[in-house]
């Protein structure tokens, strides 16, 4: 069914004249571009706009110390003429809008990644510990210099021997009773904090983060954990380092060279007792330790949650820099052409089919990233504003962060290659923007929680929620595990029927295209391999510490392929209900295509699985690929669209192959050929002489 | 099986005293290193000695011009130092050992991959065009500076509007008869020459491939096709373009900025007939062409066969890059630690079950690329010494190294990517080398003939002997089609009986390990691939072109994956007969593991393919990913080992996270525990108090 329709393209915007499937839907660009900017659509715009002006532009190639520089500019324009506060306090000139807030820096990336992750260093993490650690004190004394960058700040948190595990970091901050004041000291170099951004050079304070040790008095030393501390760790005036503070330049990185990145240590540094950011935990002037959580281990990861705007907003900025490159790509490949076809001219890359397998299932899975984090970034929104405020709320936040930043961060880099590879010698020429965006969203994938570190944490969510589940419908019951929650969509067990196989492809594509089929398979899949794990790991909680630790060690692999199939669960409903919420019918025709592909590319990259499950018999898996193909010929004129639809200029493109010169150097060669043939002066190829 | 062995993986070296299988196998690094240079292992480890010499090594972050400037003096420090003309004729001071000079080649990309690309231009490129496509007046007139790097030279090739596709470029040579001179000219923007190296500031003078336009006295002008021109591009004293010639420079890269690429164009420039590189066509003063073959399409394939050479030397050099990456990842993942486990110590990465399989499967395939390599290397020399130099020799070389290319390239990116990612952080700062690499590495997967036309070249080489293997056994028999060819090794079309299902996972993973199995499995799925497609494509011959055209599209994607499974099967007989190779029991007992892990990862990876095609039963392909895992528990022991085998020091790597500095670290936080407890001076944890 393919064959007649990859002729019929010869549109060269994509566009073509006659389809061979019956539909012929038009996309409406405009409506699915506010759509796709959602509920913050003004809000993004405007950060459009001031990432499309030229001087929030990255230069590619600058020099380290001018990238850095013209970032510390930039962040301090963003400051002085753009609405960049809106997450703060009212009362301290914000607006106390924590979505709308990242909803903007989400759009900083067109401009700069460097700029984007050094305005989440230092607002996102540095005043934002300040604001969500601290109290009204450190609100008035830190708040005001730290939201205006008259402060650049560190998040000293990660050391040189431990970034994900946080809870084990060796810095200290021992209370003195007779000065109160804790001192700050990081006893080894392994405990030397590490990557922090605004530390190389910049940051004259630090939030440091440090095992809390204090004794009231005649009591014994007790380490409270892992508490974060306001440090002034530069004299503003000279640049230097106070005393006791040290610290090196991390130098070259493999992206994000705007930002200043370095290594702090502390050896025996004195701050003010109230220098401690006391929300969760506080020491008396007498040395006596208080806190409103009780247990350490959540008041832990309550303080560590307050981080979790980070994961969001790289998410989202993720997103973006994938919209960026697939919009680079799929213009160029529908302009550049490469061998000759059948026809006149050469063949337009995007009418090949490989290359249509390349690009357009990247773009689905770009949709339904982008459905998925603004549901994300409302779940955000309803528990910063407190209106959602609840411990459940919190923790479906943070599952929900901990699934989609991982997808979203590694489909970018997948994304970013393949269109650089999709784009030839052209994609790898940095005016062209493609790898510039994969150098530097490169760390997105191991920074603000290791995308690895983050799935175990997904799975171990199901997990939990499976356990609680099958207690909740009595032990063993696995087949009245039924109910499904709304918010984090935990899998469920249920007697799923496999798919018959109907032995006719039409009617077996028909099936594969019904939303409940795709919804049953992706579903199925993440509630059988937790209820699998589940099943597999029973023994460990019998056994002794080390074997018990090996047997789960010995599932590892699953446990995160678990926890990946629940985030594409995920993202596959969210843009299930995007397409639900298109209006225009043929816009709505189109994304049921994109939402389709997207649903079926998963099923097929797991086919295995369905097959070994007895989920898909081996006719209807074949059906699978095949109807793959057919959406890619029904997509392929309206790809353009799609990419238009994201809604970016050529300020934030900026890629001379995405700009139409392409199209341009063709028309002048095929010009000169038409007038040397007119003039009779076309040499005579030699293969026509015989 | 693995929950045991997990918890014995003590060895801070990665050597663990009591492994859960019987075997306790020990590999001879010292011999393995000797098997895995090769024949050439001497000149191997000269090349390795200049790689290593600190003039020769990237320094990252260098600016652009002083980049570029220093490995413009490296290329000619290595001439006038190093052995690295070897494969020019002895006459002409090298040494005719074809083979021998690509192996000491790819060894430089330790040193600095733009150096290799650099001396890939100069000597690969330009110079071997004027010793292969030209003869005696060319080799006496311009080697000898092309050799000397006293004419750095451009191969400008490559074309704005036609890369891969060369036969279609723009350029024109047209004779002269009044002056005995071809005029070279582009005559629009498309025309272009593009992203040559050397032609942005160093190369004086140039390859140039144009369409050569003659006609005899009276006779018509006929276009022989694209012939190759030796053009002087710049005035060496000043570096300025000679008149007529000019150009742009293609800037910033995404890697490989030492190398100068740029854009060339000519306005009718005129060079004496004798400029043309003559040994495959020729023009007589009166105008006259001739030529030693007849036809021009072949002609054309067997001028751009010379160039099989840059194919061969990338796929040696990106297995390199890999054991580099590797190396530097597998110390760092058994030195690190994160997470506290079951004993005293915290987890050493490697130990995490999802760490084996992240970094386990590569060094399988890396292995793999290095044996299938020296295989290939070995093709090239044979063909390229002249002692089976046979059309058949060519096209068996020609394809092979289109396989294999496309493969090892692609896989050094994931490699180096994986790798940089298990690293963390530290994987992402520029002195550890991993984003350095796969800067400099990328563009090798879309130059020298991008991937995915070099796999649609084999895949209809393997049409194509599907065709003729058909023919020869009488039309449409697909059972007698039996023979098998070493050279190329051709997939065949047999009947494969399903591998039953014995119900049993010992016997199962048994069978999995028999190497006839794997053969099996590899070999029957390239088989019937290219039957199918064989199949579909039948009625292409007899369609009008437009619809032919669009029938092979419909099939392209299908095409490619037959041609990467052909190439995975070649890459996994070069591993097995490199396992038979091994002399040293323990040594062969690992690599025989290590091959199994490459092979069933191949048969994981498409494992829907071989339920679908009722290869496998379903019970079948639930062991292979089992015995995968426990395939990883058994070669976790030799994982240093194996990357120690790759033969580089510490002057290759240079990564500090790669250097023992973790290791030293963790030793002085623990010395610095073990002294506070000693002293009771540790602070009581708040949560034992409760």
């Amino acid at each position: 069914m393919t064959t007649t329709t990859a002729t019929d393209q010869r549109g060269h915007e994509g566009r073509s004249p006659a389809l061979s499937v019956h539909e012929d839907p038009r996309i409406d660009v405009a409506a699915l571009t506010d759509q796709l900017l959602g509920p913050y659509a003004q809000l993004r715009r405007e950060a459009r706009a001031v990432a499309g002006s030229p001087e929030f532009h990255k230069i590619e190639g600058l020099p380290l110390a001018e990238h850095r520089e013209r970032v510390l500019h930039q962040l301090r324009e963003l400051v002085a003429k753009h609405d960049v506060l809106r997450a703060f306090p009212t009362r301290l000139g914000g607006a106390d809008d924590h979505g709308g807030s990242l909803s903007r820096f989400e759009e900083l990336v067109a401009g700069d990644p460097s700029l984007q992750i050094k305005a989440g260093v230092q607002w996102g993490l540095f005043a934002s510990a300040i604001l969500h650690l601290g109290t009204e004190h450190h609100h008035d004394a830190f708040l005001p210099d730290a939201m205006s960058v008259e402060v650049p700040g560190a998040f000293a948190m990660t050391e040189t021997g431990h970034g994900s595990d946080v809870a084990s970091i060796g810095t200290t901050a021992e209370y003195d009773r007779e000065t109160q004041e804790f001192v700050i000291h990081t006893p080894f170099r392994a405990a030397w904090k590490e990557y922090l951004g605004n530390a190389a050079l910049h940051g004259t304070a630090a939030v440091v983060f440090a095992q809390l040790v204090t004794a009231p008095e005649g009591g014994q030393r007790v380490n409270h954990g892992v508490h974060a501390f306001y440090v002034p760790i530069r004299n503003p005036a000279t640049g230097e380092f106070l005393p006791g503070v040290g610290g090196e330049d991390d130098g070259l990185k493999g992206g994000l060279n705007g930002i200043d990145n370095g290594r702090l240590h502390f050896d025996h540094v004195r701050v003010p007792r109230t220098n401690l950011l006391n929300r969760y935990g506080d020491v008396a002037p007498d040395g006596t330790y208080s806190s409103p959580i009780k247990s350490p281990g959540r008041r832990f990861f309550t303080m560590l949650g307050t981080l979790v705007q980070g994961r969001v907003s790289l998410d989202g900025a993720a997103v973006n820099a994938s919209k960026l490159a697939l919009a680079i790509a799929v213009r160029y490949a529908n302009e550049r052409r490469q061998f000759a076809g059948a026809g006149e001219d050469e063949v337009v890359l995007l009418d090949y089919q490989r290359h249509q397998r390349r690009l357009l299932p990247l773009l689905a899975q770009t949709y339904a990233s982008t459905f998925a984090h603004e549901e994300l970034l409302a779940a955000f929104d309803e528990v910063f504003s407190g209106r959602g405020d609840t411990p459940e709320g919190r923790e479906d936040l943070e599952t929900l962060a901990a699934a989609l930043k991982p997808t979203s961060t590694w489909n970018a880099m997948t994304t970013i290659q393949e269109c650089r590879e999709a784009c030839g010698g052209a994609g790898f020429i940095a005016e062209n923007r493609l790898v510039g965006l994969h150098q530097d969203l490169d760390v997105y994938v191991t920074f603000e929680g290791d995308n690895t570190v983050l799935y175990q944490l997904v799975g171990k969510r199901l997990l939990g929620d499976y356990a609680k589940a099958l207690k909740a419908g009595g032990a063993g019951d696995v087949a009245r595990f039924v109910a499904d929650r709304a918010v984090h969509r935990t899998p469920l067990v249920r007697a799923v029927q496999t798919i018959a196989d109907v032995g006719d492809a039409r009617r077996s594509a028909g099936q594969l295209r019904d939303v409940e089929t795709q919804r049953e398979l992706l579903t199925d899949r993440v509630e059988v391999m937790v209820a699998e794990l589940a099943a597999a790991l029973r023994p460990a909680g019998k056994l002794p510490p080390a074997e018990a630790a090996a047997l789960v060690n010995a599932h590892q692999h699953e446990l995160i392929e678990a926890a990946q199939a629940h985030a594409e669960r995920v993202q596959w409903e969210a843009f299930t209900r995007g397409v639900q919420a298109a209006t225009d019918p043929g816009t709505k025709q189109v994304l049921t295509w994109l939402r389709d592909l997207f649903g079926l590319t998963l099923v097929e990259r797991h086919l295995a699985w369905y097959l070994v499950n007895g989920r898909l018999s081996a006719g209807r898996a074949r059906t699978v690929s095949s109807y793959i193909d057919r959406l890619l010929v029904r997509l392929r004129p309206h790809a353009q669209d799609l990419v238009d639809a994201f809604g970016f200029g050529p300020e934030h493109l900026r890629a001379p192959i995405a700009s139409g010169a392409e199209a341009e150097r063709q028309q002048e060669a095929r010009a000169y050929y038409r007038a040397e043939r007119a003039a009779g002066r076309l040499p005579v190829p030699e293969k026509h002489l015989r």
